[in-house]
């Protein structure tokens, strides 16, 4: 530790303490690790520069106030769920029962019509979200492979598929459904700054927001724990970018960070998180980033057909593939 | 026991009796137990009552008489096929081999054209029944897990997507495939009474019967063995009947029974058959049934998309979640 | 062994002594091992043998030098890759890391268009293939089920999906993505003659091959190591072929063995390779093939609404099921 790290050290164990007294604090703290856990943090702070991040996005442009209030409501909902199914003690403190519940926080407001019915069915699905959490935790329990962003994506997608048969619940902004064809060529970003405010929104996207700025905030609240995990959550956006590009992705879908944002989560989940950093897993982090870019493209082919968002279904997927073919799983994995 | 109670049982400890001597006997006992166990009763007078409702259906409308013939065809050729499988003796004796035949059988008649090869494919789709049963029953072994209906839902769809490019098994009665698009505000129930003959026709329609007083009749067959069954049964079709009209859904497929027939299922299934009855279990079971319907919808847009139905999916789905993330799971589960 | 079994004999051991001593060849030796493994033969003269059928159909027509050389690529590339994945050493040299990627290998440019690109992604994809081999590898442990071709069929469908999103990889012959709706009567075959080309191009179709001659020349190929699987499979390929015609299934596409190319395999898979042959096992494996027609024709829906070919899943779903559901497997299971 250096010395000018000093400060914020002592505060975050002097919340620590205060957050281990009180229950409704020890219910916030986890709440504030949960937003951190998105990318993977267990770090309060962080989760407080991802709500900044969101906010900033509310404010300027990329997202709406509602998504950051879903967000905050998701969290603490889901979070608190996790009391009475009776999650382990510990990872719940840790977050892990309510980063899900934020996303699924987020990505309703953003998709659907905000009714007071919306509100209601957010609420109920954040603590789906927690029950789907355990859910998964138990069927991965004997492999040690984690649930990821899994019980987001499932619940999302069964609220947004229901959408369409519940009038009660407006769609705002789906993707309508339509049959596989194949696009035209298309084009490329103009300039190398075009190209960056690409990746930084393909970081934003993790958490729906479509602004670039954010997306430095989170790459931030990423560094103020682990900077590796920011670098390779930069060079997962960067890459699969270029990578995106080079196969003649649509630049205008390319330019609002939907080719990357899977990415950004798969190249620190491989690289440094779930595996023991080092060179092999850094190239093996570099293979996955690229693997995401494919599943990618499938998955919006194939939840465009049912007119649903991919969301981070294919960091799942890959992240998943590329855990279990490792040898050692379960001896190295940090989470 | 009370005093009026002791005739049937004495006549069912004969029946039990003389179903142990004889291999016939015992092969139909066991299918009668496989009728109840579609409603987790090992009760053998359950299965003949729910045979009764299936008649009911076919002579009253809300069903055919094929779709009666079919159930008891599925379900003696499931049962008898779990014979040479060697399957569990004692959960064949239980009927566990037998409802998800009794459903296949059921479900292809409703669905596709009568004909001799329709037979054929019934029969031969009953025992393949048995196998996906046994299959899911190994692969949830370590986990305590239930099949529930999915070795029927699974090969009922497999049957009806490949019915499409078989022109030797017309299609009688499949929705046509459609893409995903928001449906209009739905209207609601005329009275009290219309609420009512949707959620029985609710109960009904997990045989696939259209028909209150078929609806009336299930329940009663759930009485027999289980108040507590039959009172959250009824429970969960009107749930989910009333969630389904506030969340604006077409009150014309609500009227059906077909957004409450899952439901259906799931109310029992969490809150008194593989839980430890209870506030909590039922608490529980209550949040299970609402996210049934959630499933429901989406299930009937994924369905939907591949001109299937979305049978009892939901069902299986939210109760396979519900019962992981269940702390204790194993250690008090009822079957 | 007979007399005139001795020569190749002794000239496999002499190969396999030498593949023993020089890196390059044990890898050698792995990949014919892996052109093998697509029919379950752990014989490298097997391998060379199909090596031999996929070019000439290459020079007769069924397929293209393309797909030959694809499939010598993905095989030597998706092997190559488990060297440093680490796989299993012993099932490294049985071929077990190869088959995926040759099929995969053969799979890609049989779709898509002959770009650079296209090669460059079919190396990647092959040796993504080895990852999913090995995730699946590891998923099945416990079970003692094989993976099959699960990760061909998952590894290509993912690019084949992508690749509608991709303008810089054309897609050259995929089936467009259409709403399922019901064929209507299909004619028959119009000879004997006319139905043994079918059968044998069922064969072949397993590597991609519409051509009769290539489908004799790799039942050669599964003799040379058992003749049994090569009886199998042919019945496998006759008994779909009569079953499909018999449910009216379109004859045209019958006639390229596009509705028997997965019975091919789950006939030898289930009578001899994964159980202890015996007349149980040969009734069972006859029972699986049928209930793999069903699978095919419901895969072709399901895949067709997608805008992909069905490949081989139907084999893979049915022999997992038939598997599962067999009592005693783990114990008596062949490879």
């Amino acid at each position: 530790m250096t010395g000018n790290g000093a400060a914020p050290v002592s505060a975050a164990s002097g919340w620590a303490r205060l957050a281990g007294r009180h229950p409704l604090l020890a219910w916030l703290d986890a709440a504030l690790r949960g937003s951190g856990q998105v990318i993977f943090m267990d770090n309060p702070l962080t989760g407080l520069l991802n709500f900044v991040a969101l906010c900033w996005g509310a404010f300027a442009g990329g997202t709406t106030l509602a998504v950051a209030i879903g967000a905050v409501v998701g969290n603490l909902v889901s979070t608190a769920a996790a009391y009475p199914l009776r999650a382990d003690r510990a990872a719940l403190r840790r977050g892990l029962c309510g980063f899900n519940g934020l996303l699924v926080g987020a990505g309703i407001p953003t998709f659907l019509a905000h009714t007071p019915l919306m509100w209601l069915l957010l609420v109920f699905a954040a603590a789906g979200s927690t029950v789907v959490t355990l859910a998964i935790g138990r069927w991965f329990d004997a492999r040690k492979l984690p649930g990821l962003t899994f019980p987001f994506v499932l619940t999302t997608w069964l609220v947004l598929l229901a959408a369409y048969r519940l009038p009660g619940l407006p769609i705002a902004a789906l993707p309508p459904a339509e049959l596989a064809s194949q696009a035209s060529a298309g084009g490329g970003l103009a300039s190398i700054d075009a190209f960056i405010r690409a990746a930084l929104r393909g970081v934003a996207q993790v958490f729906f927001v479509d602004n670039p700025v954010s997306g430095a905030i989170f790459l931030l609240a990423l560094a103020v724990e682990s900077r590796w995990c920011a670098a390779l959550a930069a060079f997962g956006a960067a890459a699969a970018t270029a990578c995106a590009l080079a196969m003649g992705a649509d630049a205008n879908v390319v330019a609002h960070g939907l080719w990357s944002y899977s990415a950004v989560l798969t190249a620190p989940a491989i690289g440094c998180v779930f595996l023991k950093p080092g060179p092999r897993s850094l190239l093996y982090g570099a293979a996955a980033t690229l693997f995401t870019v494919i599943v990618q493209g499938a998955t919006a082919t194939f939840a465009g057909t049912l007119g649903i968002p991919a969301l981070t279904f294919p960091f799942v997927l890959t992240t998943w593939l590329f855990l279990l073919a490792w040898r050692g799983l379960g001896t190295d994995a940090g989470q």
